[in-house]
């Protein structure tokens, strides 16, 4: 495995991209593939290369498989499979079910927790240019965004609310059952139909819930993120979305293109494999988030992000652990963890190497000062608990030396 | 290959996924992957994992990888790596290209041929649903959409003109150049500037062309038209394109989501290969072209499409041939060939097992009832000359048997 062993040598053959080296603790940005998925993509692409929409042999073939992977899918979500449309990735499926409001007849209000990746966020942003109003909630003094916080922010026109599962910064999970019940309720009191989009990027194949558990009307997950293929996400979405992106009437005539038969096939397997071995992984990386959070708490100057994080360890996913050592910068301390052999990440390493941007850790309660010193340490199922006493020695050493440094 | 060869059984395990065996005629629809693209896809899965915007060195080796493959591409293409912006699919570009359109502050004019892909038809109607007004342009008196065409389209407030390079049903090529420079002379008379865009699926890696050569400003290329991987479009474009679609800034802000670094290297040499052998592929296509008009040129009832095809050959692509026996309906002789072994489609099998929709074959002067009769053949660089000539034995043989059981 790519993530395991541990070899600080850095040859030119490395650097020339023959797999670097070390240990990979950055499974939030995204996962090394498994094999299964690896081999997937080159058995697919060779053998059942067919366009789905070919009524022909070939398209016959491709077209069982594309459907076997939503019923698998369909599956491990919980939900119809007639719900599930495969997209390029979570950012595309944000996209389709925050822009599918540009169709409406006109623009209204909608709702999203302050806390929202960018691909829910900036979807935000454009619809107010065409209109909309938007408000973004920030967490109340349970340290959540619930019922109570969202139910405050809607209005008679509220369109839509967006509220994540797992945050990506953080590993914070929101209490959705409690924000769908209370729309619900409000519904059966004669209020108006109000969407429930949840992004749940972080959480498929890692917590458990499911789409019907959590009374979404529309879900979001990214294959990559469970050790599936790039460029593979899900959409669950019922009749209440109409995309704005068209033409070819794929995927129920919401997300248009040739469908991408190897990477779908790929991704399926993967969800399949990470909700198979879910309970045992996530047992695992509660023991490795308990032995960093344990091994830095003594470092001088640690915060563990956000504050109530030791508290309420429930609320948290722990494949995602945020740490600052202030007034150190986050961006300092990955580069001198990956001379280290350690690959880490500054806030979201999903967004485009951009520093800097503490919008979702402010909205979690973390200071200024903290987020812009925040790290984010991310493990997966390879990870081993060797792997996390080794960084938290190393860490240790090249915090002092840089409190030495600054001194 | 799964295309070359002749295999006429179909046994339980074809049909269980283990790859379809016979005669593959439908590489416009999509292409077999090479051996190259599925290998690149399952190294690049193992050893290149990491997510380009990560700052470690997992993130490095991926950002590396991504900007080799935009040099290459921006070579094959002949534009600056700048403007090369990786997709999900052409589908994905053509929609980028054409609903930017709605970021701009009110609604004015576009035209396209009325010979589009539904790529770029169908977002024209989103955009007619948000107030744009569009023009679609049928074939002059030379059989084609030229300057002379669309310039008559124009208006004072005509934002942007979308013209296809090679036609996905017919193979017909339009005069790309003479177009954009029709648009050029009237900029430097005083005009507006015009954006121009290309959908160049079915163009790239098969016909000679560059963007500069065209003067598109922008255009879009699809990866599994020349086996490449599944899931990978290409954009290239500059600076006139806002994108709807936003959350993380990749793809110099245009496209944003976790890069698709194994596809888009596999992308990049699937392009730089079909662009080495480029020449002699054509030629080959011509003569499989040639072989199969001779072929069914005595066959009764036989229409090739559009009727101007055999005066025009330089006018189309030898990729793609349109054949008609009227009144057999397409789509029973697609199923008759696939059960002779061959895989063949009827008009664009790109979009969703529709049939009967004819739009594009009338605006290419084909009469409906022709239309509804035709089927599109379709070549690779594996395609033999046996192939032709067994397929043309065939189906002249059926079509025989189906004169025959209809009189």
């Amino acid at each position: 495995m790519p993530s395991g062993g541990r070899a600080l040598s850095r040859t030119a053959e490395d650097a020339r991209g023959a797999g670097a080296s070390g240990v990979y603790l950055d499974w939030a940005a995204t996962a090394p593939p498994s094999r299964e998925t690896a081999d997937c993509l080159q058995e697919t692409s060779r053998e059942i290369f067919g366009n789905p929409s070919s009524i022909h042999r070939w398209g016959g073939q491709a077209r069982a498989l594309l459907e076997e992977s939503r019923r698998i899918v369909a599956e491990e979500l919980d939900c119809d499979s007639g719900l599930v449309r495969f997209t390029s990735g979570g950012t595309e499926a944000n996209n389709m079910a925050l822009l599918s409001l540009l169709r409406r007849p006109k623009p209204a209000h909608l709702v999203m927790s302050a806390l929202e990746h960018a691909s829910v966020h900036e979807p935000g942003r454009i619809l107010e240019k065409f209109g909309w109003r938007v408000s973004r909630v920030r967490r109340g003094a349970s340290g959540l965004v619930g019922a109570a916080e969202i139910g405050k922010a809607l209005r008679p026109d509220t369109a839509l609310v967006a509220v994540m599962l797992v945050n990506n910064e953080t590993g914070q999970i929101q209490p959705l059952e409690e924000i769908s019940g209370m729309l619900r309720e409000r519904e059966r009191s004669g209020g108006p139909r109000i969407h429930l989009h949840v992004d749940a990027v972080q959480g498929a194949g890692k917590i458990p819930f499911s789409v019907r558990g959590l009374g979404a009307d529309s879900l979001s997950v990214s294959a990559h993120k469970f050790q599936g293929p790039r460029g593979v996400g899900i959409l669950v979405a019922g009749g209440g979305l109409e995309p704005l992106h068209t033409g070819g009437g794929q995927e129920y005539g919401l997300r248009p293109g040739t469908e991408n038969t190897p990477g779908i096939a790929a991704a399926g397997r993967a969800l399949a494999a990470a909700c198979r071995n879910r309970e045992a992984n996530l047992r695992h990386a509660g023991n490795l988030a308990a032995a960093l959070m344990d091994g830095v708490r003594s470092c001088r100057q640690c915060r563990i992000l956000p504050e109530d994080r030791l508290r309420r360890p429930g609320a948290f996913s722990p494949y995602i652990v945020s740490l600052a050592f202030p007034p150190i910068p986050g961006e300092v301390l990955v580069r001198v963890m990956d001379d280290r052999g350690y690959g880490i990440s500054t806030g979201s390493a999903c967004s485009s190497r951009k520093t800097g941007d503490t919008r979702v850790l402010e909205g979690s309660g973390v200071s200024r000062e903290d987020a812009f010193s925040s790290v984010r340490v991310s493990f997966g199922p390879d990870t081993t608990e060797k792997n996390v006493l080794d960084f938290v020695h190393d860490l240790r050493r090249e915090v002092e030396l840089l409190f030495k440094v600054a001194r």
